[in-house]
């Protein structure tokens, strides 16, 4: 009988990574002042935020224009909120490679986070 | 001629902190996971955190229900929004007192944050 | 020749899972203010969120007395710091559970977020 | 017998409003990635989203980078932290204009917010 192969740790290790890396851009941007003026500053910042951490290799931060536009107060912006928020990360891990998506879904009324 | 009278500057001091309360308060929390379960204890802790600060009297923060109710995605919870968010604090600085207010303005779509 | 097994994906979803509650954990609450009048009832509410969230079996978060108390400002408190904070989490997909700590590392100066 | 003079309430106003800005550009992003790659971004997104708000009429943030370096974890980065945060900004109200600012204080261990 064959043995089981064993896990290979990186996989699991770079889906962790790709995990903190998602729950870290949504909680810690969630609430920023954003509008047409700054959002693609904002954007680009968020990047950098996460391209600093370990294991990164590619990141992508999308804020919903449509979105925006319907949720902006008569002051002309408002707080990034979880239903315009977009982003994909790719993180390395020794040889091993996965792409983790957050984006919002509608009919769960919740911004999903998952490995594609 | 009359010389105008000074400011009061402890009064202008009451409303800066109270600003600075009201400010903190909001972009501190919102984005935290928030269902029925940790509502209480959410509001709690919240307060806690208002009242360390100085010049600090009162505080009382409110999570509306009912937006939470409309708000809860398909996993029982969601993440605490401006909509949902009401608070009142006292200010005392020396013997001025100023009492402001966080409370959601559905037809400006936006957090007013006033005196009262 | 042998197939490769296919990787337990509920096993890297765990992970996964475990690693996005480990992000907004961190990035939600840093910057709290704190002090020993609400150090616990902000643990708890801490507790209390990650609980709110998809395939949390168990969370313990714990915030270091002996680094708050250095750090505790002329006024009393102090705003939650990366190295004041402690945290494990279990997460179980499927049958598959694993277990998360968030933990300070001082030489690295660095939190550590790892598998155990 | 004189009548005290009314309170210039356009001044209380834009102390209220400064104090505002300062207490959420704190709790909003303490805690966020940082490092050389990318102060200058943050600091510009951190301007861009005071900017939005009712009553700036001018806002300067600057990361300590001194204190930057001497945080740096091994990986190369850190978290944004209070004792590295200095900001200024500017509100008016009506023809009233506040100066307000947020600096260390390393003797009180502390985040002063003041009106200068």
């Amino acid at each position: 009988m064959l043995h089981p192969k064993p896990r290979d740790e990186r996989v699991d290790k770079a889906q962790f990574e790709a995990g903190i890396k998602l729950g870290a851009l949504f909680h810690q941007f969630v609430g920023t002042p954003v509008g047409f003026e700054n959002v693609e500053i904002l954007e680009r910042a968020m990047e950098s935020c996460v391209k600093l951490q370990p294991y990164v290799e590619e990141v992508k931060v999308k804020i919903d224009r449509v979105k925006l536009r319907e949720k902006l107060s008569a002051f002309g912006y408002t707080s990034l909120s979880p239903d315009m928020l977009h982003a994909e990360v790719v993180v390395k891990v020794g040889k091993r490679r996965v792409r983790a998506v957050l984006r919002w879904d509608e009919r769960l009324k919740y911004p999903i986070m998952e490995i594609r």
